[in-house]
């Protein structure tokens, strides 16, 4: 069994943005320039940004934060996206989520420049991803492919089983991994809470990918030997032998299916790591990529 | 067996439509009106457009065709785009493809208003279907959805493999049919020409859903009983037999599959002659939802 390390993988990918970027201010080009909004002091949201801001500064990028007060007007938030919308300085931006409930999320996000949603969360991205043309893949989907490009991972006409359909993780891995690419070509099924005999379909997968928020839901008894496995779950669970009173759990029962298992991620330092990776990397490519 | 009758069907649809349309304009509202570029005079282009424009006479909507030169500029061509996108008396509009090769198709498709692409080819509306948001449906899907709605068939947990990848069938129809909707909640397989073990899936399959262009591919030792059977294909088979030469045949071996499927499509008279009625369906959507 092998572990799929995320924290070295994002590493890594993190050196080779800071080379490019080296290269970029080298050859008098422009620095690489994210801005994040943040609304409100939740402090799962502000670690989070702080951590996306810390990562800028170690590749080089620039890097903008822009907090609003938690009882901000939604069109005082819109109007704030219009600046950085209309802002050259800015490659890409990123509304951190969730948002305040008197604000609506979709009218939010649907407002965020395509060329600049480099969360990939604008329909027209997900359009643009879905058709196969460029765009910006959103950062867990995109993480996962680089896992298993890098860890050379075959795909093509592989058994594919994805469990959950969510918008950001189920559906855009089952449109990427059936897709003519690499990490790609697989035959992908979508199971989600009313497939039925789910066992049968997950015996059968050669890669399972899980990202339904179900802690240790994929027990070893449901996968074959040899299985990949991608956990993209992660879940509090309370633990009082813990001196933080819990413990981090994935969609997987990691003791068990870990012994059946070709590849693994592990919960945390699997997928979690390569999501900041990912929106630098998109970053990067929108710096690069304009017209 | 029962055939899923598209004919019938996609007459029952523009009756409905005909009446709403009737009842729109007893109210004093907007009568639907759609237009269509077609580039060219291709005969097989050139048809499909005038039973378009003769199915918006039928069901009472106004429709407007411009023809344009096959040498016509791509230059000349988005403009037209654009005067349609402003024009405000248009709901919808259409570019009958495929276009002239010096002609980019893409860009032509980019430049569509999505609020007025009854067609669901641009980016913007595709990325809206895959986050379930209101969007227009691209037809041959829209038709299946339909299809199967009207003739009472259970999808939900349902196992579901879809053959073929393609971006106008294949693809949607796995989004769709896994999403939480009617004709929805399906455990969907989408196999595709590097799937390995074909046969495996399709004995497994509830429904089978045939998007792969090659006549007469899915054979009866491929399904199992009982089985509902959706046959996108349409393909010439030269018949010197026939007075015309040819026949057209399915994906589906249908003469044999049908003896073990509990619903099938005929071809033709399946799942083609509901694209049309879907585009008048999402022409009235577009006039009806305006902001």
């Amino acid at each position: 069994m092998i572990l799929l390390d995320g924290r070295k993988t994002s590493n890594d990918l993190k050196d080779e943005i800071a080379i490019a970027v080296n290269s970029i201010k080298k050859n008098g080009g422009k620095t690489p320039h994210l801005a994040a909004i943040i609304v409100g002091s939740d402090g799962a949201s502000k670690t989070y940004v702080a951590s996306k801001v810390k990562a800028c500064d170690f590749v080089g990028f620039h890097s903008t934060l822009i907090e609003l007060d938690e009882n901000v007007s939604e069109e005082k938030l819109l109007q704030e996206i219009e600046i950085l919308n209309n802002n050259d300085a800015i490659d890409g931006f990123i509304v951190q989520l969730p948002l305040p409930k008197h604000i609506d999320e979709q009218k939010v996000l649907m407002l965020v420049n395509p060329d600049k949603d480099v969360d990939g969360f604008h329909p027209t991205n997900v359009g643009r991803m879905a058709l196969d043309l460029p765009c910006f893949l959103p950062a867990t989907p995109f993480g996962i492919l680089e896992l298993l490009e890098r860890y050379k991972i075959e795909t093509s006409g592989k058994n594919v089983v994805i469990l959950g359909r969510s918008h950001i993780v189920g559906r855009p891995m089952s449109i990427l991994m059936s897709q003519k690419r690499s990490a790609g070509n697989a035959t992908v099924t979508v199971c989600h809470s009313r497939t039925k005999n789910l066992k049968e379909f997950t015996l059968q997968a050669d890669i399972i990918i899980a990202a339904i928020g179900i802690p240790e839901f994929l027990k070893a008894e449901m996968v074959k030997e040899d299985v990949v496995i991608i956990d993209v779950g992660i879940t509090r669970i309370k633990d009082d032998t813990k001196k933080r009173g819990y413990r981090l759990a994935g969609d997987v029962d990691f003791e068990n299916v870990s012994k059946k298992a070709s590849f693994i991620t592990p919960v945390p330092g699997g997928v979690g790591p390569m999501t900041i990776a990912m929106l630098l990397k998109n970053t990067l490519l929108a710096s690069t990529r304009k017209n």
